[in-house]
């Protein structure tokens, strides 16, 4: 078994390198020249992600060749595909970067090939626009390759743990394709779920999405109404949790190119049939996480009145400003649109972090400071406000 | 420790019982004499709730006296009040039975007794109604006595192991009753956690329904979406579903005098105070699952069209008129709603439930039906419909 691995990026390099750990020979495909040729050359190029040093100082280069060329994977059999989904600013998906990735992949397509796509997809990706592009590339029909969703399942921080013993699901376009990609499957991913087809498998990985940001957004919300009643919720909450109660933690939001992004996917389908009313929960919690900032520069506000000093010579800082603690990565990060938010109001703003650099930040248009410098510093993931007098 | 229990139904008795059985006397009032005399005579009046007929037999007129007059309670030191609290057509919480309970609590207090809340109730009604209602009837100031919340964890046929095994909370109006009454309640419940203030053991219980009801919506929102898509709901539940994903299990609703009653006290209370924005996800989850009943009537109309038959010579069985599989208990029944619904709509609708005779249906000026003899039966808690033919 000779696998391709189409994208490279924090889902796709721990991936390729648990299967090239498991003795298989691996074709990674990443538009990123320099991000390959540190792989090859065993230089693993997300450090923060643990287990994977080692996977790629083992495998990269030998087991595990990472190029930019879709041609040098021709000679594999199943090409699993992991690449980027986004959504554009009207939150439809923008399927440019995964159409690409496939529309390459057809053509090294021969009979009997299987494609895995991995990304999180909206419902019927896979059936529809998946199959369609690969068949107009590949001049094969449906049957003659083969084609399921496995939709990943890693967190950065935990990608190599996911893979070697989480729940994986994976689900055919048809009964052969099922069969088929779950048997190869099964030698890379210990606990694999067969399911009735890809489609029951897109959602699977969605609803999962969909759980986690509706139960953010209830402990949000919940926050709010103990703030107005003068209760402390994280002591309610210890209180209140057990086997059949799981409150989340509150937060600035939801962040990231996941979990943010998932309820849109069947918001914007059950529009796309005119089922309105059947997301209005999913909308509604997404909304409530989106505007979480507005609270908390409402709170930093009220706080900042506190303190006897002209509020323009106020210095006000975001400490931690990633869209989730322990990970270098800004997109959609709620920390980020808070800041924003207060330099709108005309606030004093200023960023820290630990995980990024004074000049990475003022390069980014974001103003440093040292928290002990500032009058009033806000921690974005302990939730915490304290005054730096 | 002489205890008094104020209300005998199926959160009062199943207490009541237990702190019998751990030694104490126990007063037990209800309003209902003939109850009081079963008990007396060591007859258990919830013979639903597994372990209560042993409890009753043995301590009936015993340990525990049950009697409808208060002031057989006046030798008592603890008084524990667990009466319902029922909301209006509104939401708006009715206060009587609680007011008239607290009420009649009052002239038997003497200096250093402890009153505790049991029943579930808006977020400040121990430290505001009941102090001030205890103050009023006693003559007593806080102080003299010593007042406390600990809201009620039972689930009708899980009540004894849930007082024996499960976590409970309690909360003082101040610093003296959380003590004394966590040193009073610890010798009845072994798992006993005192928190901040009556406050915040009130909200515990509160969000711990709110957690449930959002919970259930969304349950029923994803099951609504997966069958827009074709995907089989439950399959998907399974398969997505591990340690950090907790999907529930969609219904007709939710019923109850409990989980749907909870989110309105935080709504009321946040409309209250003009915060109206802090409750858009509990709302949404409300309406959602109140509105469940007109998506199973839909879709039993569907199939119904599809019988060939005239509609209005077609019967239909709904099967299981009760909130909740397993209790006799009608209130906020969503399914009852259902069959009310679909009789609004001009359908000829019956009803049938293991729990109830053809005649007690009857006296509600419901018609009965043997699901067999119907054409089309929806079995309102597997969500089954099937044809009889």
């Amino acid at each position: 078994m000779r696998v391709a691995v189409i994208g490279l990026g924090k889902a796709g390099l721990p991936l390729a390198s648990i299967i090239a750990d498991n003795g298989f020979e691996v074709t990674g495909v990443d538009t990123d020249e320099r991000k390959c040729e540190d792989i090859n050359s065993g230089k693993n190029p997300i450090p923060e992600e643990p287990g994977l040093d080692e996977l790629i100082k083992m495998h990269g280069g030998k087991n595990l060749i990472a190029t930019a060329r879709y041609e040098d994977a021709a000679h594999c059999t199943v090409f699993i595909i992991i690449v980027p989904l986004f959504v554009d600013e009207l939150y439809n998906p923008d399927f440019s970067i995964l159409e690409a990735a496939i529309r390459s992949v057809g053509p090294l397509l021969k009979k009997g090939d299987l494609v895995v796509l991995e990304t999180t997809v909206p419902p019927m990706t896979t059936e529809a626009l998946a199959k369609e592009w690969l068949e107009e590339e590949s001049k094969l029909k449906l049957g003659e390759f083969y084609l399921a969703h496995s939709p990943e399942r890693i967190m950065t921080g935990y990608s190599i743990s996911r893979l070697k013993e989480f729940p994986k699901v994976i689900g055919g376009v048809d009964t052969e394709s099922g069969l088929k990609a779950y048997e190869m499957y099964k030698k890379i991913i210990p606990n694999l779920h067969l399911v009735s087809d890809a489609r029951t498998a897109e959602y699977i990985k969605i609803i999962e999405g969909c759980y986690r940001d509706v139960n953010i957004a209830l402990a949000n919300e919940l926050l709010k109404i103990a703030d107005v009643l003068g209760v402390d919720f994280y002591e309610a909450r210890a209180n209140a949790n057990h086997d059949y109660c799981q409150i989340h933690l509150p937060s600035t939001g939801v962040g990231g190119h996941c979990i943010p992004l998932y309820p849109w996917f069947l918001i914007k389908e059950m529009e796309k049939r005119e089922k309105f009313r059947y997301t209005r929960l999913l909308r509604t919690a997404r909304e409530q996480n989106d505007e979480m900032v507005e609270y908390w520069a409402e709170k930093i506000v009220l706080e900042c009145l506190r303190i006897d000093k002209p509020l323009n010579e106020l210095k006000i800082c975001i400490e931690g400003i990633t869209f989730r603690a322990g990970v270098k990565e800004l997109h959609h990060s709620r920390n980020l649109a808070l800041a924003n938010l207060l330099r709108e109001k005309g606030l004093n703003v200023f960023v820290h972090d630990e995980l990024f650099r004074r000049a990475e930040l003022e390069k980014m248009g974001l103003r440093w400071i040292e928290p002990d410098e500032a009058d009033l510093v806000f921690n974005c993931f302990e939730l915490k406000m304290r005054r730096s007098v």
